[in-house]
């Protein structure tokens, strides 16, 4: 029989995994966000229950994914007391989605199975389109017993487990997908350097792009910010928030290792320039408005 | 009837570029480099005359290659006065296809012009397999007439012209080439350090660079440098010394317009520190002994 899904954050990828899984025949039994229209509105839509309790949502499923923010966030649904996933919880495997340091992922496995529960790390490399059609990337990180007993749901997710991958324990899917981003957010970084210099040498910059598709100037996101960044279509499927957040996990992975990381360092401050320009919620592809002539961060 | 053609530069690209030209039926008549065993040994195999002065290659063909290494040598070769490129040129074409400042290019034309000479860039996104296979990434600047009564010749460097741009007027290739080289340095700087955090997380290299070329992470520079980072193959195509110059010109066009590139810059302090350390001769994938933990730029 197939196991009962919940999910604790319902923003659009966890509402279009939830979605996904609802269509290939999983029962969604509850889910709970904390911006309460969000988890009414998919509730409604997929036969769920809101819940407004987190230990309600542990008592209502077998798995529970939990697709949330930041550190603070992972560390406040899994708190020791008070209302918290882990009440009663021994038994249910949850599976956490979201992009955190690798260490939170380590501390959650822990706090899992002292109160007798299991935990996955599922770290998704891949956007909102991908959830909904589940066509994502997904890394996992913990014990193997519990990603090997997971496989079904999670192949669902993954192209029919085609883009499933067991990188190894707890904290090590969480480390390759901070890297990722980290290399994904210097090649845009300097993506929108080559970009906006074209533009103000008076380069077209369709033309450029072209070339860049076509030599060593190529990379996965010439394919998909480069246009955008000219066309200043910044609406967001990554935030430039959520860069500079994992930009930083990745420099604080490599701080502690005594490791010297002038580009990652470059890009995240560029990111948080952005940020503090009020510019956070664009698409990560917004870094162009900082190099491109008379635009926003350029003082134009 | 086909052009008569000579080079002047003749290490490995402008080697491989003679010997594509001569196998397409080509005569290629004269060759001379400041090496004087690398234009003996290549003429003897082609069958060419050797020069030892600059006007003698001038006179002996109707269409010059120049294959040279900087803005310096690209000058020397077409000097106002003394032994030079230009001693009675009127009637020649000449093709100059060193990486070099685009203002460069602009002189060389306007030099050229005046003594009833034309010439053409021809910038290459490419690298030396691809000369002698007759497949290079050929970026051209110039007289749009000068360029079309080219195309014979180019296309056989070209893919068959699959791989020929016209730009614009001179300089512009020079930019274009100049911003290719740019964002291919950042994206392989940047690669360089996510593949050298992983390794001192103790992660798989090889996994990760799986990973990365399955994500957003990827780029051409995963393909090509990838796995000489991880081996420390780094036997030379493009040499890091050459990546700091190039990234050093699209460094310097912004600075000239007061554009701020602080992946650029970052990227160039890394190359120039490689060659500081001794290691300019190596190839582009260097970069990885200044991020890989126990390696030489890491005290290893």
């Amino acid at each position: 029989m197939k196991s009962t899904i919940a999910f604790v954050g319902v923003g659009r990828m966890g509402a279009n995994m939830a979605r996904r899984l609802k269509e290939q025949g999983y029962a969604v039994t509850a889910v709970y966000d904390r911006h309460a229209p969000s988890a009414k509105e998919l509730a409604a839509e997929i036969g769920a229950s809101v819940c407004t309790e987190l230990a309600a949502v542990t008592a209502a499923a077998d798995v529970i994914f939990t697709v949330v923010t930041d550190d603070a966030s992972q560390r406040g649904v899994f708190a020791a007391t008070g209302d918290s996933l882990l009440v009663k919880a021994a038994g249910k495997t949850f599976i956490n989605c979201a992009t955190i340091s690798p260490a939170v992922h380590v501390e959650i496995e822990a706090a899992a199975q002292k109160v007798g529960a299991h935990s996955l790390e599922a770290c998704m490399a891949s956007s909102i389109p991908q959830a909904l059609a589940g066509t994502l990337y997904l890394m996992c990180g913990g014990d193997q017993a519990v990603f090997e007993r997971l496989k079904p749901v999670l192949t669902e997710l993954s192209d029919q487990g085609k883009l499933l991958r067991y990188i190894g324990p707890a904290g090590t899917a969480g480390q390759v997908k901070a890297l990722v981003n980290m290399v994904m957010n210097i090649n845009t970084a300097g993506l929108a350097e080559g970009l906006g210099l074209g533009a103000t040498l008076g380069l077209d910059p369709k033309m450029l792009l072209e070339v860049f598709s076509q030599t060593g100037a190529n990379s996965r996101v010439v394919a998909t910010d480069g246009e955008d960044m000219i066309n200043r279509d910044h609406s967001c499927y990554f935030s430039a928030a959520h860069a500079a957040k994992d930009s930083g996990i990745a420099l604080a992975l490599g701080v502690e290792k005594g490791l010297s990381l002038p580009l990652a360092a470059a890009t995240k401050a560029q990111y948080d320039r952005l940020v503090a320009l009020g510019c956070g919620a664009l698409d990560k592809s917004g870094i162009a408005e900082l190099t491109f002539p008379a635009r926003k961060g350029t003082g134009g």
